[in-house]
């Protein structure tokens, strides 16, 4: 296997990171100018003071958006502040343009308090289409995507609640049909209750209000009953446990069709699978190392698993959703990603999988006109 | 003459704006997203996280910086806003990037206030190598330009301000020696005293203290003599007007070897130069009309004229001076850019010429190599 992190330096070293400012023309004779420069420009500027529907006529905010950052969630290193977030901020761009041929720009911020946070994201958003915002801890990710999807007229998503989300959606969508019964029947088991486990409790109860869904944390289901529970996980009960039901992880999985872990490694057992219906789905997202490896599931029983690693199959990677996401809303004026249009992307992802089967629910993120596809979502 | 107006507005149509974000190596199998992003990237992150010095060696913070304005002054246009000001920091971008090699993002702050201004700089500064601010209205461009310069560990520069400065005294350097004086014994009399007028009489003050420099507003010369002086007028004394000289501009002009105007076009007449020393040297760079034009002023007895305009000969432009600046500072690690290191650059400029001349007395921005061999100012 290669060794990617000391490649990973190498190449970071040499290239110098992994962006760059381009020209789309050159500027090095008089005449060039005087059209990119003074004085044409101000027939440029002139016209957008007048008219700022004209911005993205103009300007390279017709393509562009911004990658924004705290540093504080950043990828299993937790909070390695705004620098250190650098290079997954650029690796992002790197992906926006390859999948997507959207000029992205990464911006990292020098701040952890929320208040702070918005408002100096409010103050430079003139200068972007859109706003992808990405590993910022929870709670305080959850107003601050609130506050800005509101305060701001162009599209606004924390990828890393709803790209994730959204990629599980598709997976169940097709594990469903695969194992041939429904989401609205099923019992759904969730471990994790931060960025991630938030958002997909939230997208799959509004897909399917009639499913069962429970979330776990370490003391056991999430439910009314516990007198334990601060804010933010009293606010999980909106999405979950409509049958206030009580127990530990065991009582959960029991009987359950899907195991949705967005937690930690080794977690979960062959002995729980065991408990779980027949046909049992297993997405088993943390990272590097999954809640259950996928022979000790298959093991246990379960028929379907899907992680967050390239090299198993099934790989749940929100690489799949935000190119295609953003290609739509940019090029379709989309102020809002709304959760229509998430659980429709969903939908789209999961039919772009041509011929499902256990080990393959989800299309790959290099599959030809997958963001393209997507994007059509957003027309109309 | 070609209509710039319109080719701009066709142009920047044609190509939606002038800048776009390039990706260093592709990332179109799993190999290159496993080095690039995850599971790679988070060497690269914890090296950063353990060691902020490696910023500058794995991102692309190597190379880059801000281009940041909030549209309060944009060119001869005035306060526009930041939307419609995009198009002048996207150009400058286009200007760094083809002159000194330099990864210019540009950033429109919605914000007129300063304190928030500066607030939102400190907070997205992490993102960048350095900052060079642009198009801020004065006097608000002078506390900001200050405090970020004193709160931030990278380069800071307000262009409006130095870059001419610094374009004006190389040009003065030249001149004085093609008419045979000397700085020290000049009168300079300078009209406008708004961003580039204050770092103009700043930068003439500190590299010949013994100049007679003479700001004129509309009521006359800036004296302490004066009851109507604002703040910011006031503090323009420390740099001018030592003699404590009384009048208006007609008692300014008279035996002055040194005209230099950032006001308003027809302010100065034939009449006015007839007043000046032999040999006047006449710096007429408001923009689009110059307060006078070059035939009258050498009607008037002229030796030397220069303007803002490119279609006379003796340019002033800032672009001959912010990317070798900032390629300089970048290259050497450089923090803060001294008045020192502004006073080496006006003179490295103006040694750049190699015949100085009546119309020769600034080199073109096109010159091969300038940025490169004004960035050797900062080497050591």
């Amino acid at each position: 296997m290669t060794d990617y992190a000391n490649e990973a330096l190498k190449r970071h070293e040499e290239f110098k990171g992994k962006i760059e400012i381009s020209i789309k023309d050159k500027v090095d004779n008089k005449e060039a100018l005087s059209v990119y420069y003074t004085p044409g420009v101000a027939a440029v500027s002139e016209a957008i003071a007048r008219d700022e529907n004209l911005y993205r006529k103009y300007t390279w905010a017709a393509n562009n958006l911004a990658v924004i950052s705290n540093g504080t969630a950043v990828l299993g290193l937790g909070d390695i502040g705004p620098k250190a977030s650098m290079p997954v901020m650029e690796g992002k761009a790197m992906l926006f343009k390859q999948f997507a041929n959207i000029d992205a720009v990464p911006i990292v911020i020098n701040s952890k308090n929320p208040e702070d946070f918005i408002k100096t994201v409010i103050d430079i958003a003139p200068s972007f289409a859109a706003i992808n915002l990405e590993d910022i801890a929870a709670p305080e990710c959850f107003e601050i995507e609130d506050r800005l999807v509101e305060a701001l007229n162009i599209p606004v998503m924390h990828d890393d609640q709803h790209g994730t989300a959204i990629v599980v959606l598709a997976g169940l969508i097709n594990s469903a049909k695969i194992v041939g019964k429904e989401i609205k029947n099923m019992r759904i088991v969730l471990v994790g209750s931060g960025a991630a486990g938030t958002a997909i409790s939230k997208l799959l109860n509004y897909y399917s209000p009639e499913s069962e869904i429970l979330l776990v944390d370490s003391k056991g289901i999430i439910s009314a009953n516990r007198p334990d529970l601060n804010v933010a996980k009293k606010e999980l009960l909106e999405f979950s446990n409509h049958n206030n039901v009580d127990g530990d992880l065991k009582d959960a999985i029991k009987n359950a069709d899907v195991f949705i872990g967005v937690s930690k490694g080794n977690l979960l057992t062959k002995a729980d699978v065991l408990l779980m219906k027949k046909d049992a789905i297993i997405f088993a997202m943390a990272n590097p190392t999954p809640e259950i490896l996928p022979d000790e599931a298959r093991a246990g029983g379960a028929r379907i698993i899907a992680t967050g690693r390239s090299d198993y199959p099934n790989q749940v990677n929100n690489a799949l959703a935000f190119p295609g996401i953003f290609r739509g809303a940019l090029d379709n004026n989309v102020n809002k990603i709304t959760t229509e249009y998430k659980i429709k992307v969903a939908e789209k992802i999961a039919s772009l999988v041509e011929n499902p089967s256990e080990d393959n629910i989800i299309p790959s993120i290099f599959q030809a006109g997958l963001a393209e596809e997507i994007a059509k979502v957003f027309a109309n």
